[in-house]
């Protein structure tokens, strides 16, 4: 059966998250719905990260087979037209092997987490950013985020609902710049724990307000011990910004 | 009375437009609602740009009178605080003489106009960016800009019901920049006839896409006549991005 690769941006505002639940719409569904509308298969699609509720994507991955085998075109504007309706958009679409999985054939997941830092609260990107009024020292941040760079175990910076099996990952690359009232973290690793980017923003938030030291993020970190970390950084500032794959498929422009 | 200089940011997606109007809400009402409910006074908000319906603002400038006569800080944070409802936000207050008015002192306005340029449509920036699927040529669309820049009269480029008297206006500055996807034209100018910008935003576009040359561009202005204008780009693309006044005010920041 004809394997696809797409990649799909979302305002997830209004979306239980990508994975389906019961108690909401999900990414997924709409996805698969849009799929099922243009193609009359019954199809799942399986993502690269399971965004939660809130959070945000600008280039999520994601494979679906599809047996009637359109054209990658096809397949693009056929789904975008069902997803019209909603705030979802796929941005590319191509071919992909039949041993391609968004999800466990990535190498790579990039973050990037959005924080607005002025007096006053946000008009135009509501829900698109987390408002943290008192000026943040982003020097400190960035100092304090390089220790969590490396091989750690993150159960202090992981939900206690995190299923993976270890707590140890490996974090590529942690930075912190601002421009003008924006400050924007962006984490580079193979993979993350359930709510660990927003944890890891969390406590440099409180660096950057001054409460909170370099020492004592690092301390955290060696404490192992979720009660250790700061409040968790809201979803609405949080974007899956990309996601890599060993070989460049040459189907991708 | 105490005049008060706000500096003021909003998504106009869901208002008729910054002026009241007995068909839905206004930002005017909106605004002049929050400030009766903060200091009890009725008041009435004057600004320097009457944006229409679905156009937003960066740094639209208002002037109100407020008797009570608080603090600017003061001022701001309890405006804000009766607007958290609704997507405006007051950037900054600043004390005004009494002879300061947002309209007839502004010296200068810069719009902003912004082309998502791909073939996907827009997620988590629809209702923000007007969405070309074309391909546009940028470089042939600021050439084309530069033939509107100068003292004109812009009768093929303002709307029929426009209610200035002369349509005679210099435009000072009109650049179009790509930043990836982003195609984002900058007007600047004393001030703009009624959807001035959107009306060169359409004919620029018809540029882009090689279907209106930089010579037809100029013929349609010498023709003054407002048949002779491509469609008129939409509102949501638009942002009234500052306003200039001839004496920097030491009170703002």
């Amino acid at each position: 059966m004809p394997r696809y690769r797409l990649v799909v941006e979302y305002d997830g505002s209004n979306y239980v998250g990508w994975q389906r639940q019961t108690n909401g719409v999900s990414i997924q569904q709409s996805l698969e719905e849009a799929i099922a509308s243009y193609c009359g298969e019954t199809i799942r699609a399986f993502a690269a990260g399971r965004t939660d509720a809130g959070v945000h994507a600008l280039r999520q991955t994601v494979h679906v087979d599809i047996a009637r085998g359109d054209p990658v075109i096809t397949v693009q504007k056929a789904v975008n037209f069902h997803l019209k309706a909603e705030p979802i958009s796929v941005l590319e679409v191509a071919d992909a092997g039949a041993d391609f999985h968004a999800r466990f054939s990535a190498t790579g997941r990039k973050y990037i987490y959005r924080i607005l830092n002025r007096p006053a609260p946000p008009s135009l990107d509501a829900l698109r950013v987390w408002h943290v009024p008192r000026k943040l020292n982003v020097r400190a941040m960035n100092r304090a985020a390089q220790r969590l760079v490396g091989n750690h175990d993150f159960t202090t910076y992981r939900s206690k609902h995190c299923q993976a099996d270890s707590p140890v990952k490996t974090l590529g690359r942690l930075v912190v710049v601002r421009c003008g009232n924006d400050v924007r973290i962006t984490a580079h690793a193979r993979s993350f724990l359930h709510n660990q980017v927003r944890s890891m923003v969390g406590a440099l938030k409180m660096v950057g307000e001054g409460r909170w030291t370099e020492e004592a993020v690092a301390e955290a970190l060696e404490a192992r011990d979720r009660t250790a970390a700061p409040p968790t950084a809201p979803p609405w500032g949080l974007y899956l910004a990309d996601v890599d794959y060993a070989q460049a498929d040459p189907a991708i422009e």
